[in-house]
């Protein structure tokens, strides 16, 4: 079946409509709703129409709350928390940034500690918002188990991803990166296994711990993280920075109290931002660090993180969007009212 | 010839009067002689004795400066920068460490941007001590041009290491890990050029940037971050981190106005200090993330970062530290007043 080319608008109709005949309040939708069309217009599409059934599942079984009214909290002079009442994380962004922003032009450095939400989008959206506004930024968090730490054999860390991202001035897009510690997204070793194809070697290991390029015998083990026990290391730093620092459920502990239901576990995400301007170089900052980059983008053979979103997000503003028709046919069938 | 025993105090007795014999004042030498011998404390031998040599050769060059005075300068709330007078680092971190402690407490997240040292260390004895006093910490440091980026052929980015720790409470020793952004340090790959040994695939590219496993071609090409695409996005962090953020030099920028005297480049570093106890867990957040910590380390083949170095620190206090009779030779030539 041919995919279906769908615009961007409709992206964000057929998302916002399904969430809100599903339990979400108009709020909590068109924040969804948007998450999921900022992805799409990037061509990301892992983390755009396709995570729409996990949302609606996580309605359906009452796990997520679609009526989430996100409160923020400064807990310290440098140091401002959302509360995301159990809903979908995207409302609990757009709710806390403007007093992360705020909070960071004022101290030069700030943290915002995100508890009790579900989350199920990429980082980058999360970090790209506040890189526009003027700030450097982080984002760190844990998921479920499904990555053996180095050395072992058996899930413990979640995928983990972090996000970076750099200002680069008035309307010029940052440059941002955002990467699963994991070797490789368990969604393409999902894809493998589907397809009877074999992943690349580290991918991950067997039941018995052993190396497999087999997707299916990795999605029976454990996968593993990116760079042996560098990569491990960061991704530990994850779970200490997204769940133990703000008494947010480890990736473990997030998997033994979910209901299975497809959708998006709960749990915390640590999100820091930083403002050049305070840290001692306010004049030169921006054009020195612009040079840089220009120099690292000028090598033969390098492209700037973040450079292929870009590209995307011109052809796709144009061209729309592709979607497989079965996604399309899913999101009918949970969609109903 | 067989390598020397030394205890410990030896070491520090043969940093300090070798620096003092060649134009550093009294704190500046005892503040690197209590690094040196810090990493030859816990078997770090490669940040221990072999880096004195090269801290002479600043000093005999006069590229560093050996009375240095560095000052502390508060720049914002939250951001507490040190100016290290173009000394070594050791001096830097001792006098700007108590403010950072301070800060954080008060604040709950604070960043101390160091500029203006010449940094030869190993970063986890810099974030080990803030962990120690009860903060969850991190550094960034970037070098001289070693490893290409990702896709790219030429050393661009330094071996830019990063270092986390995060505290375990009153007595404990905190987790700690300490990592190069480069797949392998560029000693180990002059160690195996020296004796005549491959190294490991991945490690480098030679000067046509084709894969090698031979460590001269690697030393005449470049290095390789680790992780592929997701080391070199980490490498260029660290670069805007440590450089951009603070109007210090990149790592290319460091190398062109460097002397090439052997010792370390001058540059600047950024630490970060979290304070738990202020991100909304105060009682509980200790024995959670302890509790995590011990499951971990319960897995089958699972080492915590930074055990490695307690079990040498254990060792070492009994039976002193083993020094190369050459090493020995070449502080004995240098040391001379």
């Amino acid at each position: 079946m041919q995919p279906q080319n769908i615009a961007l608008e409709e992206v964000y109709r057929l998302a916002d409509e399904a969430l809100q005949n599903n339990g979400c309040d108009e709020q909590n939708a068109n924040a969804v709703a948007r998450t999921i069309t900022r992805a799409e217009r990037d061509g990301c599409a892992s983390h755009g129409l396709f995570r729409l059934p996990g949302y609606l599942k996580a309605l359906k079984s009452g796990k997520a709350n679609g009526r989430a009214d996100p409160k923020v909290e400064q807990l310290a002079p440098s140091v401002v928390r959302v509360d995301g009442d159990l809903g979908f994380a995207p409302l609990a962004h757009e709710r806390g940034r403007s007093s992360l922003i705020e909070l960071t032009r004022e101290t030069g450095f700030a943290a915002q500690p995100i508890i009790r939400t579900h989350h199920f989008s990429a980082l980058w959206a999360e970090t790209e918002p506040l890189a526009e506004a003027g700030l450097a930024a982080f984002a760190f968090t844990a998921y479920m188990p499904s990555v053996a730490p180095a050395g072992g054999r058996k899930p413990f860390f979640g995928t983990n991803p972090l996000s970076f991202a750099w200002p680069r001035g008035d309307g010029a897009p940052p440059m941002v990166f955002d990467m699963a510690t994991a070797a490789m997204a368990r969604g393409e070793i999902m894809i493998a296994a589907r397809d009877g194809h074999e992943v690349p070697a580290g991918a991950g290991v067997d039941a018995d711990g052993a190396a497999t390029t087999d997707p299916k015998a990795i999605l029976g083990g454990a996968q593993l993280p990116f760079g042996g026990y560098k990569g491990s290391a960061i991704a530990l730093m994850v779970e200490l920075l997204s769940a133990g620092l703000m008494g947010e459920a480890f990736s473990d502990e997030a998997a033994a109290r979910d209901n299975r239901d497809g959708g998006p576990p709960q749990g915390g995400e640590l999100l820091i931002a930083i403002d050049p301007a305070r840290f001692g170089d306010p004049e030169g900052w921006l054009e020195h660090s612009n040079q840089y980059l220009e120099r690292l983008g000028a090598l033969e053979g390098v492209r700037l993180p973040g450079d292929r979103r870009r590209t995307n997000r011109e052809r796709i503003a144009k061209d729309g969007v592709s979607v497989p028709q079965t996604l399309l046919d899913d999101i009918a069938k949970l969609a109903g009212a």
